[in-house]
């Protein structure tokens, strides 16, 4: 398969995120799938680092993803392995002997239980994962754990990504100054082929397994689930944070601890920042979309209504054309079995009203919409017409890059 | 926009369809958008024609559906309008005016109530329907209904399709022979600009609302209801089913009343025919994907599954692209959201076992595969390994050609 050029919604540099207290890493080769490119990340964390997760919900997942299921059962972990270029996916028992090796070595070399090492696959589906190509690497990369490259890290873990998308933020928790750094892969929502989304976080706040698992259920609904790119949902799809302790702060009493406000933001708006450079990297795009959807029943309700639009091909190809094809919007809203109100429905492209009142806007300004529609990132916000829940989705155009990606990838 | 090079799997010919007693019809040009051609139909029922249908789920649904949700519910129909070229949807209280205007017109040439009239309308969203262009030539319609062209209805009701959809059916009812006529039309599933799914049946049979109500939602969920090109549901899809009682057989006790067992076959052969035809002229498509699932919990979850397969971006463009990736087959089973063993799935291409046991299944015929990937009819076997429920749903491949039409269809 040939290179990819870069995503025109790539940001212009990978940003410049500090160290994370807690932390080592080191990247390497495994030639598993790729030549000449890092593809194995190993990321050791201090004693007493708790973790939690939301993993994807498919009903054929991968192994490594039951396995995480049941090492963030306790919360207590040590280490993140994560190969790219296979997914360790319907692999039967095979797969799971090579997560159970993988998670055995990694302990080994950490001093540490198997049940306190993290793995994350992805890949192609399918194929047996030589796993000794995996734990061959590991001892070399255990031996330069240390200062965080995190953008090599975040290029070890691509697979069609066209760049490495990473964020970073700093706050204030408990009386100290806290930090959180990120990276993720996806590029399609998901070409389980090549393109799972995975997303890694990790923090020196001192949280309990218990709080965190919260947030991390609470922000993956306003971040990673919003994001759509074909609605196709991966084996392998999965959000991990990691939380050290480092930072010392008095640790909060419950998820709605009012000292956790600014924390919540600063993780929420990293996701938000990376779940927005997964859907600027959707195969073949050539624009992102956001939908910004108000007045529905509930904020899931929301987030529903929004997914379909941004999911709906027919949107994603009119926002391709760039036609101002407001009638799919209605077609999308009707088709996502969500309360709305035919008659009191608004909305707007790149912030002009189109339509309202059951009608088109009477003479809204067509110019005015061409113009925006030309531009890289389109704008449609809905006004359902129910109720106060309000969520903001994103997506990207359908083009012919897309089919040319997938129509021939593995071969 | 230029004219559509007819789908590769277009039927050789219009089926040769036999006169239903019963009914009258006649097609006329309104001009509305399309020139020099029928874009109007009218259908005149005799007295004591019975009528049953199912309609959008859409929220954002058309005026013309509202109307006849309304006009279904007592059950006696006289006649039937149908205008392709502009969907009458989201065109607020001059929409609603616009269909009883119809209905009155159509009303006073039958001699019968408003009520009787059943509406649908097809084509561009959002765009005033200009009514008076309709009633004008109803009257010229009226003085030619007579012998059932049903070409050239089945054309008048066409917009991106690339070809007219027709099927018929005869059987035995109550010590009768009966008939029964359909036609179709749908180019996507459904792209709302011009490409909502209508289908008529006509039928002499004897029978009664209420039995024909739960024939019609039982034969929908075999045929339109397993249908899918883009996953999008139109404002305006509209399945309705005439039966005039012409044929004078010994109506049916229940819709389970054995003797309805030839009926039942029969409807559902038609409707089946009449939906594959119309995913065989999916937007765009090359060829035609059947996707067969079997073991699941129930009917509605192997349907679910199955169109989570038939629907899935990556296993339309694996097959558009002739790649036997079963790994996004796969995928597309853990996103349905149903019952599914990852261990005890099986999945078949062309009949050839890819995938058992949770991993690949070993040593398959690729070359097989291959060949019979390049064929215009793919076929996609599952046993989800959990129960004896199953069904069979129809697609087709996603290829540029889908991007083309609905990228640059408005404009």
């Amino acid at each position: 398969m040939k290179k990819l050029p870069v995503s025109p919604l790539a940001p212009e540099a990978f940003p410049d995120i500090p160290e994370i207290p807690g932390f080592r890493m080191a990247v390497g080769e495994t030639g598993i799938k790729y030549n000449n490119r890092p593809d194995l990340l190993f990321l050791a964390s201090d004693p007493g680092t708790v973790a939690a997760g939301v993993l994807t919900r498919s009903r054929t997942r991968a192994a490594p993803v039951d396995w995480c299921a049941d090492a963030l059962r306790h919360g207590q972990v040590a280490g993140l392995v994560v190969n790219a270029g296979n997914a360790n996916a319907f692999t039967g028992q095979a797969g799971i002997t090579a997560v159970e090796t993988t998670a055995v070595t990694a302990a080994a070399l950490l001093e540490t239980s198997p049940k306190e090492i993290l793995i994350a696959s992805t890949g192609v589906i399918g194929v047996p994962l030589p796993v000794e190509k995996i734990t061959a690497v590991l001892p070399n990369l255990h031996a330069k754990l240390g200062g965080q490259g995190w953008e090599q890290a975040a290029r070890a873990i691509m697979t069609t990504d066209t760049f490495p998308k990473g964020a970073w933020a700093q706050t204030e928790l408990g009386g100290a100054p806290v930090r959180l750094a990120g990276i993720a892969k996806g590029s399609g929502m998901i070409a389980p082929d090549m393109a799972t989304m995975l997303a890694f976080v990790v923090t020196d706040a001192s949280i309990s397994p218990a709080i965190l698992r919260e947030l991390v259920r609470r922000t993956a609904d306003r971040s990673f689930n919003c994001i759509t790119v074909d609605n196709d949902t991966s084996t392998s799809d999965s959000f991990i944070v990691m939380a050290s302790g480092r930072a010392n702060n008095l640790p909060p009493q419950s998820p709605d601890d009012p000292a956790l406000a600014g924390f919540r933001a600063a993780l929420e708006g990293l996701c938000v920042d990376l779940a927005r450079q997964i859907a600027g990297d959707g195969e073949g795009l050539q624009k992102r979309i956001t939908v910004d959807v108000r007045g529905a029943a509930s904020e899931a309700a929301a987030r529903r209504i929004g997914l379909s639009i941004a999911g709906s091909p027919l949107v994603k190809t009119a926002v391709a054309g760039e036609d101002a094809n407001w009638g799919r919007i209605i077609m999308a809203v009707g088709k996502a079995g969500e309360e709305a109100s035919r008659d009191r429905l608004q909305i707007w492209i790149g912030g002009i009203l189109v339509a309202a009142g059951g009608a088109a806007a009477p003479d809204y300004d067509e110019t005015a919409i061409a113009r925006h529609l030309r531009e890289r990132e389109i704008l449609i916000t809905v006004h359902v017409g129910i109720g106060t829940g309000r969520a903001r989705v994103w997506g990207c155009d359908l083009t012919n890059g897309y089919i040319a990606i997938n129509a021939d990838y593995r071969s």
